[in-house]
């Protein structure tokens, strides 16, 4: 089964791929997605739908995972991230349609065993996990990566499903 | 031209649409989209994207206004709300390419004179401008027709352009 994590974001998305066979993962691609910061808004979303539905349709992912948002102080920042989540689901659920998502809370339980580990933490889990030489750069995609193993840990149980 | 007046929402989305030629603005349509609490959110968001695609099909607006939101107390429904302005955004500059949007106080603005306007005094306003026998209704869809108007108003001056 081929899992598409996506840590969502405005000017840079997170996306990680893994192949899931029984209880074994192994990473498939991981990057991001990058918008550039004098575009408008509206064309910025436009190219993270595009992006994204050029990545599902390369990848064509059994399923789906992306993370929850929580506002922290920034407000407009987290309005415009709200903004490309919103596309980020439109995309998921009409090109590949089972999509799930979860806390950062739940994405660092389910790697480290606590959740409230740090990100060093939850990147030697994925680079362990994933059997990979060093740990995946930038955080956006070993985060996006995280996100994808967490399905993959709990998927059938705990996960919340979007459609 | 025709312009398309539009109020955010994530359960219930305002639309209006206005014809102006020179500074005469006439009424063409105007509701709401509405999507069903049952639905998941992923679907919502694909329902308000198709509805308004159907929408814009059928008015061929030549430029679109959307109200900018603003977070009060509710940051859960604010990140829902941002999630389907997401989609409003990319409906409309995929669809029509002109797109403009417009704070609530620019809205009171210039309807009312006054920024700090009530809603009573908008939707009054509203139904004067338009020559409308009485209020539009329900509250989302009056909303949508001051944008519009608004739009018609202040074009080529003070529009913050979305694209």
């Amino acid at each position: 089964m081929i899992i598409l994590g996506i840590d969502p974001g405005y000017g840079t998305i997170g996306y990680g791929v893994i192949e899931k066979n029984g209880s074994k993962i192994t990473p498939v691609d991981y990057g991001v997605i990058q918008t550039p910061k004098d575009e408008s808004i509206a064309t910025r979303l436009a190219m993270i739908y595009d992006s994204l539905n050029i990545l599902i349709k390369k990848y064509k992912p059994d399923e789906i995972a992306v993370e929850e948002l929580f506002f922290n102080t920034n407000i407009t920042t987290g309005i415009k991230v709200a903004q490309a989540r919103g596309v980020i689901l439109l995309c998921a659920v009409r090109e590949c349609g089972r999509l799930y998502e979860y806390t950062p809370l739940m994405v660092k339980q389910s790697l480290t065993g606590n959740g409230r580990a740090d990100k060093k933490q939850v990147q030697y889990m994925v680079k362990m996990m994933l059997k990979l030489k060093t740990e995946p750069r930038p955080d956006d995609a070993a985060d996006a990566l995280a996100i994808a193993i967490c399905h993959a840990n709990t998927c059938g149980f705990n996960q919340r499903v979007l459609n």
